[in-house]
């Protein structure tokens, strides 16, 4: 992955503007633009091929290779290149310097035409919406007309939702990773105190310290430290500097230590005032923190009513700047507003910094998304006997029905239902992220959480048939789960293996011991069936929480319970049990 | 609760010292030690009713009651007083101001007896030691032999540790709150941070601004700041504030925001300039930062070596600043060296700061810890036949026995084994906190935790008997839990239901339904029992393990399950199953 040896160049672009300059959300407007970027890979004839990268605070247009003479990789070089998640063989790759930053774009440290020097305290004033309009902007004089997708972390994912609804016709994809449709009150109470520290610096002069010879080194620095501790999780900390001491043998200021944690920090601090602007730095962090999609539609709801594009929302597990309740607000309000909408959640010891360090995970769930592929059908006795269970269901859905497919595996019932249908949207919801990738990879739609949690996210009688097939004995609340399905939905179809088939009972009567067998193949200390139930079992909590058993089909896989099935034995023939339920009128 | 009207005043004590002076841990002296008090209640004649209360980083001796004249209350008024979690009209409280203060204890503003000007940069460096050191020195001066409790959070917390190996004999009770043996990383790179600011400031002058007319006031409310974001849980942060504004009227200073919770930050920041001290704040937190038992001491066994006193560690679920690990960390070293320590997770929203904010949750756990009272003996059928069956496991258990019970529930059956025992330690393990304030009610040392995680904290060979009485089955690990059993222990007892009783058969035989009986009294969709068994299946498990049956005992409530037994068929009789297991010699 990281012998990428493709050499490129930031380019500029100055921007044709109307006489009147680039008008700002906020009313400011600047009478010259220019944007730095680069591309990858080639822009294709159909111009369906291109992808926007979106960087985040600190980044730049340098996403991905090197610059001649440099052996410092593009910040995102090994999610991006040939072969790679986004592979440059396939698609045309743009990543461009953001407004207000000191990469290149314009910013507080441009000249000013006004006056020829840094526009320093007169720079505008920008947006989210400013951004990214800049960078439509760039496209336009590049002469892409459309996005096959934009991809973005943290600010980058805030750019990747504004673009989903600012653009909503010019865009077929977005991941989101590591984002927000906000900050939280604990985000903004960090950048606050690192611009105080900009701020209460005496050099910052009011934003005019290009001129003076000195710059606010100290309050950049100090934003800095504090930002680096919000981007790693307190584990990575503790694993990379727990309370280790360096042996540095220079004499210690007072009050500083040896603490490997304060030389870190302290590298940090100045590395990044001799690399970034402190008026670029208050910009931008204003501009992210506004960033508010609900205070500005409303509800996170009607922000979404635009959206056309695929959304595929990842968090990281421990990320605490742009924790994953976030991601998942996000993706579930698309999911309310109807949108084809993915939700990953990725397992990272890293922080919010893992969307630039665990590029491993993550291609898994960028690759598939971009460029889905089902696997090939397995062959083998199993799979024929569970596609027949499957073709059983197939024939209790109605045609042109929504389905959501609760513990829906590696997707393949969804998809075949999918198929099957010509409406939208179906959704699938597993708990695994190996599962999540498997169903995205045949183009489903599907969320990773627990359904033990409820399905809250789902607002009542979104789909047509919630599946629950061999699900309902491993989760922890079966009756809570049932009752959800009712609720999102008027019609279930659940499967379950039937603990009184004569199997059981005589393994239990018999031999005195908990059954094994090809439905319930566990040893009772680490089976995941938690929640066993008969089929009399099953009809009583259907009649207690007044569910209708509308269709029943029992099964089974030897000639006797077959037989006692058909004598109207069916608690005592069936291995399992498949059933379509409803709720009863009120 | 809130009520009291107590009204003390903070005293002075001048503690006599040495002709050359208080010697400190890294070198310094100090001439002259003033420490401000204060005291609540009576000391007794047998001297054995006094508790030091330790104060956090900001706080004073003002801990309870009101000044004359004030109606602020002591910063842990809700916890002190007559009645309340500790009772004044039972205890002498005692809490000072510590070294390095600036709260009336000599700290850096405190005048040098050898210029009459403030310390400055002339106050030398202090450690958690000294801090320990002069409160025992103003015990001494108060006429103080014992003490029967130790109580503090956070720094407190760090404080009593310190007391309980520093004066081993002097103390006969410890709790310690929402602390650790040393900051994590995390916590150490915002205190890097916070003292930055300070040191940054132009204003501090090294350290000797108290004649400058000024004070670093913008450094300390930056540290401040940093702080108070660490004390609020994330979710606490979103609920206080949110991304709600404030609609003052007064027009805003460039880059500042309306955000609520940045005038928050703003008035905590300059409120604090107001009551508290620079240099304290760099002495104190420095204090903090050294504070290392395990870089000390080799590691926390050794540290913890000394301790005599029966030790309470309270976590707070929601703290980032001091996780619940690392007061694990503490509980399980102390366990490691045998001393009797008790652990418990208190949930609350309000991260760092519940120690001072949830008093009701703390209060059950400190009274109960201080002054054990046993609950009166329920007397009902139900509880006729639990004692039978408790009393057929202390017959299973040898005299003078080490016992740890998993799953201990309020500690009734490890009070009674407790009791018919001479050696120590006992332990009880239960997940939930209701059942561990009852248990500390008994007396007893119990450990709040989740036995599916392993026995990790826990040696080879720790204890005479692992009890796991009427919980293998609702565990989801049993096979873990089993093997960890018989680490800890040469022995085990394992009572469980019998899937395969007679009763149990003939309902799923005849009645086709999962089994509901006295001894499995859930339906299949709420039970907690989620792995259950049949006799034959825990001893095929048990041959599968290397584990010898010793043992066995097969109970039935009924005439039939017991001629069942009698005849020689256990596996049909028993209702429930107990035995005495050990480990196959290898």
């Amino acid at each position: 992955m990281k012998n990428s040896v493709e050499l490129v160049k930031t380019q500029l672009a100055r921007i044709d503007l109307p006489p009147n300059g680039l008008k700002l959300e906020k009313g400011g407007q600047l009478a010259e633009l220019v944007v730095a970027y680069e591309t990858y890979g080639v822009l294709n004839n159909q111009h369906n091929n291109a992808i926007l990268v979106c960087h985040a605070l600190s980044g730049d247009a340098h996403v991905a290779g090197f610059h001649e003479n440099s052996t410092k990789p593009g910040w995102w070089d090994e999610m991006i290149g040939p072969g790679k998640g986004i592979d440059t063989d396939r698609f045309f790759v743009i990543c461009a310097n953001i407004l207000g930053g000191c990469k290149g774009t314009t910013g507080p440290s441009s000249p000013d035409p006004a006056s020829g020097r840094p526009y320093g305290s007169k720079f505008p004033q920008i947006t989210l919406g400013d951004i990214v309009d800049v960078q439509h902007l760039l496209l336009r004089h590049l002469g892409v007309k459309r996005l096959y997708g934009v991809i973005g972390g943290s600010l980058g994912g805030m750019q990747v939702l504004e673009w989903s609804l600012r653009f909503p016709e010019m865009v077929d994809r977005c991941i989101c990773i590591a984002s927000a449709a906000s900050l939280n009150a604990q985000a903004l109470a960090f950048d606050i105190v690192g611009r105080e520290a900009i701020l209460s610096d005496p050099q910052w002069e009011g934003g005019d310290y290009y001129d003076t010879g000195h710059l606010p080194a100290m309050g950049l620095a100090q934003a800095r430290m504090i930002g680096h501790i919000t981007y790693l999780s307190p584990q990575k900390m503790e694993t990379k500097f727990g309370r280790e001491k360096s042996d540095a043998a220079e004499p210690l200021k007072k009050f500083n230590t040896r603490f490997q944690v304060e030389s870190y920090l302290h590298y940090n601090g100045r590395a990044f005032v001799d690399r970034f602007d402190a008026n670029s730095y208050l910009h931008i962090t204003e501009a992210m923190d506004s960033y508010d999609l609900e205070e500005r539609f409303g509800s996170l709801d009607a922000a979404f009513a635009p959206v056309r594009a695929k959304m595929l929302i990842i968090a990281l597990s421990s990320d605490w700047l742009f924790p994953p309740e976030q991601s998942l607000e996000v993706a579930t309000a698309l999911l309310r507003n109807g949108k084809q909408v993915s939700y990953c959640l990725l397992d990272s010891p890293h922080g919010h910094d893992a969307f630039l360090l665990d590029i491993a995970h993550l291609t898994d769930a960028v690759q598939t998304f971009l460029c889905p592929a089902p696997p090939p059908v397995a062959v083998s006795a199993e799979e024929t006997a569970r596609a027949a269970d499957r073709a059983r269901i197939r024939r209790m859905v109605a045609p042109k029905a929504r389905i959501l497919d609760l513990g829906c595996g590696d997707g393949q019932l969804l998809a075949e239902l999918a198929d099957s249908s010509a409406a939208r949207p179906h959704l699938g919801i597993d708990i695994d992220l190996d599962n999540i990738v498997a169903a995205l990879s045949r183009g489903l739609d599907v969320f990773q959480g627990d359904i033990d949690n409820g399905l809250g996210m789902i607002p009542d009688d979104s789909y047509d048939y919630v599946i629950l097939s061999q699900t309902i004995q491993v989760v922890r609340k079966p009756r809570l789960v049932l009752k959800e399905m009712l609720r999102v939905a008027r019609a279930g179809i659940v499967t379950f293996p039937n603990f009184s088939s004569l199997g059981n009972r005589l393994s239990l009567s018999f031999n005195g011991r908990m059954p094994i067998s090809d439905t319930l193949p566990y040893a009772w200390y680490d089976t995941p069936n938690i929640h066993l139930a008969t089929l009399k079992d099953f009809q009583d909590l259907c009649r207690l929480e007044g569910i209708r058993i509308e269709e029943l089909d029992c099964l089974s896989d030897c000639p006797l319970g077959l037989g006692l099935i058909k004598l109207g034995l069916p608690n005592l023939g069936a291995d399992r049990v498949l059933c379509r339920i409803s709720r009863l009128q009120p």
